[in-house]
């Protein structure tokens, strides 16, 4: 038995010890045949198509069945994946009551997460499977309009089989059904947000994945990091500002105030882009379709935001991100400011399932190693002589 | 702008990236001053201290104050802390629905982690601090004493305030005021499990906090990843291999048939140590105490296991882990199989809380990156043409 410790050994004998910046910067932490994110370049990929062919012409479940399955589905494999889709649209009674115990206060990821946590203790058992990812996906919707609507002293209400995904969470969020224009920009949201490498929420499950515990236990750990403001948890904040700005008039003061008290404008910078964001540049069509008025406001703020902020940085580029045209987009079709979070987990929760699915298929633990940087070899005194 | 990606650099010109082997083995995700783990040595430390000094001569509750104020308590620090600790000993009514709601079937680990998320929903809001830490530490014991009597249709108990943490645990399990004996090798194995470095359940509650999301989401994260059977799921199996066996005359035959049907033997081999592991040292001999006609089964199945597996595999030298005592250890003070691992997270969750203290203290958001394996640049073809 060999009690040698790395640290007696000269340095050249020592094992290589890689460092990071902290924040895993640069540090490969998988392989995956799932998403493909270009910084440099501006691209994302899903399975090898491009955001762009994606956006406009494929519903929500399509991106599912080619992230689950690895390809796009013909008629008839659509046709089948969204009837045992349909099939899982229910809320057991224990997840209900719940949902109806939890104060109108709580935060919707709050309920969101403890949904699914509930529902997985009562559902899942086993190793991770496509059946189980398709089970909890076609709830989460129904969770969180449930929550909504009693939040509000509404009754939730019963999903209507002929409407796929995105109608079908707007209707159960209202009551109505949709108007195209609504249900168009949120499938194309839901599109856009599903999977984007290794960002903190899908590493999260895979990392709990690692350990072979279960698919639930893995989303409700994604959906806490979700949560996040750095991470999925600001964009209600951009809605914040544009409605504190009000008018194209007062925009540039504005912004000029803000940057002046040092605030931080929200909506743009990305660690990962280093021009603009993909996602971005769809999404602002898709905002300035849905609500040509509210974007005309949005647009004007977006320029002048990202003039100012060169004017103070000129050495530091800013695009504007994600959180910025999906804020004036889910707004659009109606959403309230704390639904847009989880409205982000509705979608993004495709994308963790796939992860997980990826991650046990050729698993190895994750684990790291951290460096100790507190006191050494102290001397230990009972409690009656501190 | 520029649209030039790393792939068409020269490759001398390529940013270095940073390759593990998928399990990030090696690779330093934070800096701590928390727990010190040297693998090579088998020696693990508190905030400077060895854990062969703390396991026999502190309560649990001093560990705590250890590690969320980075000092061992004295007289009076500690009495104000199990006060604080004590005035926390409640179920919100909400949370205990919930627990009654589940079905006696539900695994132990899925209903704490639906609890403790329920609980956060309630209670929860703004930074993490050791308020908040204390708040749902304090609770860990009561959720799952009082969904394991309700599994049993007995009601769940009142704490009693004179007795401390893992007394009180096991009172609430029970009902009666338990021996010394049980106390003593309970606490021992809570103070011997509380922070282990950057191992995964940590590792993910850090990687959530990273985000800024809520301490309850970093821990029910982190719930969820000690679930799992290659982290702290699997200490249930090794009473499963000591009960199967039996008796001390049918170990061997039992333990070379396993290996001869290619079965691993549960509780031993670490990723980070490379000796025996300390807290097995300690565990063993707190089993010895706690249970001694017990441990004479134990004690001969862990030497014949050690000696066979050494003759299978003489280059890869295997030692005694964690889980085997700490199940041996766990029986002895009267828990059944299902409640080991949640008492793993009842003395865990201290050293998480702790971590994402830290985490939030110096933060950055823990974002590693993907290698892209799949197809590229495939060509979209609309549903109505595949």
């Amino acid at each position: 038995m060999s009690t040698t410790t790395s640290e007696t050994l000269p340095q050249s004998q020592r094992p290589p010890h890689k460092e990071s910046k902290g924040g895993l910067e640069g540090i490969v932490a998988a392989t995956t045949a799932l998403s493909k994110v270009e910084g440099t370049a501006g691209q994302l990929t899903y399975c090898g198509y491009t955001i762009h062919d994606l956006v406009r012409k494929t519903l929500f479940e399509e991106i599912m069945h080619l992230l689950w399955f690895g390809h796009l589905p013909n008629q008839k494999e659509l046709s089948g994946f969204k009837a045992d889709l349909i099939a899982e649209r229910s809320i057991p009674p224990m997840v209900m009551q719940v949902l109806r115990d939890l104060p109108a206060s709580t935060e919707p990821m709050d309920a969101l997460r403890t949904a699914v946590s509930a529902w997985g203790a009562l559902s899942i058992k086993g190793h991770p499977s496509i059946t189980q990812a398709l089970a909890v996906t076609a709830r989460f919707p129904l969770f969180l309009a449930a929550f909504h609507r009693l939040r509000r002293g509404q009754e939730p209400l019963e999903s209507r089989p002929e409407l796929d995904h995105a109608a079908n969470y707007l209707y159960l969020l209202t009551g109505q059904v949709p108007k195209d224009e609504h249900v168009i920009g949120l499938n194309a949201y839901l599109v856009l947000l599903a999977d984007h490498g290794m960002n903190a929420s899908t590493f999260t499950a895979r990392v709990v994945a690692s350990t072979e515990s279960d698919i639930v236990s893995a989303l409700v750990a994604a959906i806490g990091a979700l949560k996040g403001p750095l991470h999925g948890g600001a964009p209600s904040k951009v809605l914040d500002m544009l409605d504190a700005i009000g008018t194209v008039d007062n925009a540039e003061r504005w912004l000029r105030d803000a940057l002046a008290r040092g605030e931080r404008l929200m909506g743009f910078g990305h660690r990962v882009y280093k021009t603009e964001d993909p996602r971005a540049e769809e999404l602002r069509e898709m905002a300035r379709v849905a609500d040509p008025q509210g974007f005309v406001l949005a647009r004007r703020v977006e320029e002048l935001a990202l003039a100012l902020l060169h004017e103070q940085k000129p050495e530091r580029r800013l695009y504007t991100n994600v959180e910025f045209y999906s804020a004036v987009l889910l707004a659009s079709v109606g959403l309230v400011g704390d639904l847009f979070t989880p409205t982000f987990a509705i979608s993004r929760v495709i994308g963790w399932a796939a992860h997980v699915l990826e991650q046990v298929d050729h698993n190895r633990l994750i684990r790291p190693e951290a460096d100790y940087t507190g006191p050494t070899d102290l001397h230990f005194m009972p409690l009656d002589e501190r």
